[in-house]
């Protein structure tokens, strides 16, 4: 293990997060009795969290995943090649976080940045929730794993290409 | 990449999670106003977070970490080289978890596996709690990282001849 | 004040604790991503309060408010009579709560017992809600109240016949 | 019923609400690992509640109940005939809860006002709590009892002098 190794372990360098809505950022909304999304929840997830990692913070979009369109992945993957970080973690909806992963996998331009992507199956504000723990995996993820596109969920880290969501046990799968 | 990475990337190795108590793991007892170690809230975390690594979880004792002897680090010590597994997360107190970690660090036998600790600043039981967040952090770190002992704690992965805890902010720094 | 007036006030007669769903007894489904009505939590609600009174809980039925029937009024005034406690809480969705209560309020069969209904704007299960201090006033007016039939919400008692729900703000309020 | 009645119930009047402390507003510090007191949490278990009710909010003083001295009690004596409020609830440590009730009990100066001492066995803030419930309890009991000095714990209301705490259990029962 060379000196220059040690460096980058102990100084862990700048993380982006991008925050596209998803449960993970949802909450109850006491008149309509519905979800919504009032202003994200990962700024106060962090804190909780003592998190002490150079992080940004930029909310793309605040949607349910079954409503993210071609034209809002397109926006994602832009704010990937923007941004100068080449560890980049984004929140998103577990319904088409595999879609999203898969169209940023696909980009040649994104081959050299390591892209995690994360949510959760509850939401933050609603307490028991899977959030906290899903967002300490994917940012330990962007850290440790090789360049490429990855889902962080359950615990596990998928390839971008080889897992799948199954809908009835609300887990992430391998292909 | 080849088929055999892709295998273990998919099917992650088993994990032992080594439990020594730690604030992580107290509960306030009504009757006396005080933090005691009832039963270890690990397995509900897991739960919670539905995770589904295949991890087997064994409470080694249950201590507020100042009170960690010795010969409890002996143990832990044995019980990392007795475990098949060579992913092994322990949850421990902060105030010498810097200690313990150095301690497994010094051991030859322990050279070949991958051990992380973890733990928390406010117990999981009282809410608001880094402790999900942090395991998350440690159960992905001792899948990605290179055989050593770490520390996992505020989001980063810290080796453990260089970290110490900064007992006035509540944080692990690097040395 | 006489004897017999401290003995009622020390020892508290049986309440009857009719459940008929609502809010205050909705949780959230992670795979569906809707809430829904599990088994009821007055029960975990009623022990994490510390409540020594006696009390007697009967599911009479698991429904959001705006599907309660006339048939189930029916079915919850029937149980009001059949009941032998005088002292009674329904817990109730609040946008008809209302509704049930001004039935309940016309029957003279019931005139010489004192009804109290409840709920809540945001549910038990989802932390940060109203649903334990409602039930408290619900079950400290039970108690002192004079016979009718009173909602308790927002910390305030009101007779049947004398309170509407405002649905823009989410409150009860004179009428 | 008289119309002078109703309007009273559903106008109701103002209360003052006096904060000496207790575990109802401890908190749990991250870095000590001690329960402390900051700032009062009533304010945000009102508004979690959705209270309508006209209260003014006193702190007094941030005590454990086995630190409040007879100075401290001669004080809030003090703050009970100052307010022209007619209703008081006083949160306050269970320890003690009893003598400080038995003091306001005392005084002449006090029987034409209606006071109702309540607190908690778990803190708000830790979750899971008794807090919210017994707060609720207290006052519903303040508007609906007669004048008098009582103690809200347990979902019962018990008079000053009739009531013990027994701190094996952590429950209140008649003398």
């Amino acid at each position: 293990m060379t000196q220059t190794t040690l460096k980058i372990q102990n100084s862990p360098p700048p993380i982006q997060l991008f925050i596209t809505g998803g449960t993970i950022d949802k909450q109850y909304q006491e008149t309509s009795g519905e979800l919504i999304f009032p202003n994200s929840h990962l700024p106060i997830m962090l804190q909780e969290a003592n998190v002490t990692l150079a992080i940004e913070t930029t909310v793309l979009m605040q949607k349910d995943s079954l409503e993210i369109t071609d034209e809002d992945r397109e926006k994602i993957y832009q704010a990937c090649i923007d941004t100068p970080q080449q560890k980049i973690v984004i929140t998103h909806g577990t319904d088409t976080m595999v879609n999203t992963a898969l169209t940023l996998h696909q980009y040649e331009a994104l081959q050299h940045k390591t892209i995690v992507l994360t949510g959760a199956m509850r939401p933050f504000m609603l307490g028991h929730s899977d959030a906290n723990f899903n967002l300490g995996t994917a940012l330990m993820a962007v850290q440790l794993a090789q360049p490429g596109v990855y889902i962080a969920m359950n615990g596990q880290l998928f390839s971008a290409h080889q897992v799948q969501k199954n809908r009835q046990l609300g887990l992430f799968t391998e292909l």
